[in-house]
């Protein structure tokens, strides 16, 4: 038997004692070690998602961990090994599969909300979804890869260049990825943020930002690039001033990267997309090559993720993190340690 | 002495009898043949543009005519050229200059709506902004060069491919032209339009047509493209529920290529432009490129211009055409013929 955290019904997450899954053909058996705790989790955690989420639910899509056995048919991967999991299964039968765009998939089965997540001491998943970690990232540090992934996604789908200006509206956990992406491609950054301790914490990875509350930022941005306007905004904030202001920072044939869920029609100043000739790019989860790359930036110290961890709670005390996240604060990144109480006594 | 058509003041169009414009070093003096009336004009005429506009102003943008003498320093014309002027003078300082995109300039002179235009029978204007025409299109068909340079250019920032599902949301002379350019570069084409005199030109012209009003739209660009969305949407309607069609009809990383004009925010469901990794571009005005390309089309007739000219009339009856053109009505493209009257007596 083992342990795992389970949303059974709005706001209410509960510590249960579970069955582990056998790995069958093509799967692996993993332990995780380390896993995140998203907005998209918060959502489901409100029972905003009770249409898609059916409880009860295992959460966490961001993870490392290692692998503890392997089904029928598995190779290349071994008991030991060091792994995070690119959370997708799609169906490569529909328009998008068939279109090479596998990570958008129809009916696409995201791990941790379509299918049972990463919160637990067990989870088994297709081998085909593990991506190995090198020795010299550390497991807590690898449970960042997935959100590292999303941000080398956006920062790929705007075609940030090398001296460009790049605008982030948002300095949530997300947000700073990307700057911190888009800083090693070269770009000259800035990010916009209302909270001052993710703005101190943006300003102690090096990044400049500014308070949206206490500056006129178009103007400022103005100023930034010699009255050119931004080449590439990112819309992270999921607010609708977040969208009125990366749509007005950019300059001519300017691109807005829209991460931020926006479950809601905005009002969109189209005038100055024509005007302008701005582009505006939808971006979405991942592809493998995504997930490498975000392996390669973690370990080597680009992205430094530790300073990005907030706390780190035992599984045990996954479901008051939940609670305490909901009331917003000074965080970031949240991590579950899944083998809290585990080690040096054999999982 | 001559004549032109001066807008004095909103509804108000007269003829005048004026003193041409002498070119001075590196301009050319035109005769105007055939001058279209756009709905830009028509907004100008209602007095929407009167904070840009200085009365009296000369209208006309869409042309043709023929070189009468060139000024000093102007090499390469001679009088009897047939030509169309591509209507655009930038400062080649400001950023977008810079960036290499001048006819989004900063300080952009649109010539007919920021300084005189061509509706009058003399017309002066700088060498480097004629287009050569072939002696194989006739210059009442040549006078639909500019528009067709518009489509040209969005076809171009849509990147529409051969082969690919094109859904053209509005079916007037600008609507119609990007799907017979869109044609000409392989696409398969369907265009949205409710007017039904609108969708009968469009049939004539081989296009397939919706009526929204009696079509789902989305549902039939599913059937056509079986369940998969279409690649490409353009905007040409100005309304907001075009926008909408526009962008429900796309399937994943389906392109949306705003044309049309939206002086005020429209509701944009940005979640799908998430979801499906949709891309917008907003796309204005044309470059050298667009307008020889657009040359080519109309004298080998992939553009038949002549199917698009519903009327001709005479400058003298431009104020009439105006007031008609207002009423709507079963029209697609007036031309206003300036040397009406003139031929065989001397211009």
């Amino acid at each position: 038997m083992t342990l795992a955290v389970r949303y059974t019904a709005a706001r209410t997450l509960v510590t249960a004692v579970v069955e582990p899954v056998e790995p069958g053909p093509g799967e692996v058996l993993l332990a995780p070690a380390y896993v995140g705790i998203c907005g998209t989790d918060l959502h489901v955690f409100h029972g905003d998602m009770d249409a898609r989420v059916v409880a009860p639910a295992v959460l966490g899509h961001e993870m490392s961990g290692r692998v503890v056995r392997v089904g029928a048919g598995v190779e290349g991967w071994r008991a030991g090994d060091a792994v995070t999991v690119m959370p997708l299964r799609w169906d490569s039968t529909c328009a998008a599969c068939l279109s090479g765009y596998r990570h958008v998939c129809r009916n696409l089965d995201f791990m941790g909300i379509d299918s049972p997540g990463a919160m637990q001491r067990r989870w088994t998943v297709p081998a085909a979804t593990l991506v190995r970690l090198p020795g010299s990232l550390a497991l807590d540090r690898a449970a960042l890869v997935e959100p590292t992934a999303v941000a080398v996604h956006d920062v790929g789908r705007a075609e940030v260049r090398a001296g460009e200006w790049v605008v982030v509206v948002g300095g949530g956990p997300v947000g700073v990825l990307i700057a911190l992406v888009a800083r090693a491609a070269g770009a000259e950054v800035r990010v916009v943020e209302p909270s001052a301790h993710r703005r101190e914490l943006a300003g102690e990875l090096g990044l400049v930002t500014w308070d949206p509350a206490a500056e006129d930022v178009p103007e400022a941005v103005r100023g930034w690039t010699g009255g050119a306007g931004a080449d590439v905004a990112f819309e992270v904030s999921g607010a609708a001033a977040g969208v009125d202001t990366a749509v007005e920072v950019l300059g001519v044939r300017g691109r807005l990267c829209l991460v931020a869920i926006h479950s809601r029609p905005r009002e969109v100043d189209l005038h100055r997309f024509f005007w302008r000739e701005l582009t505006l790019v939808g971006a979405r989860l991942y592809d493998r090559s995504d997930f490498e790359r975000a392996v390669a930036l973690l370990a080597d110290g680009t992205v430094p993720a530790e300073r990005l961890i907030s706390r780190v709670v035992p599984l045990t005390e996954a479901p008051a993190a939940f609670e305490a996240l909901e009331g917003g604060g000074d965080v970031m990144k949240i991590l579950v340690d899944c083998a809290a109480g585990t080690r040096g006594a054999g999982a």
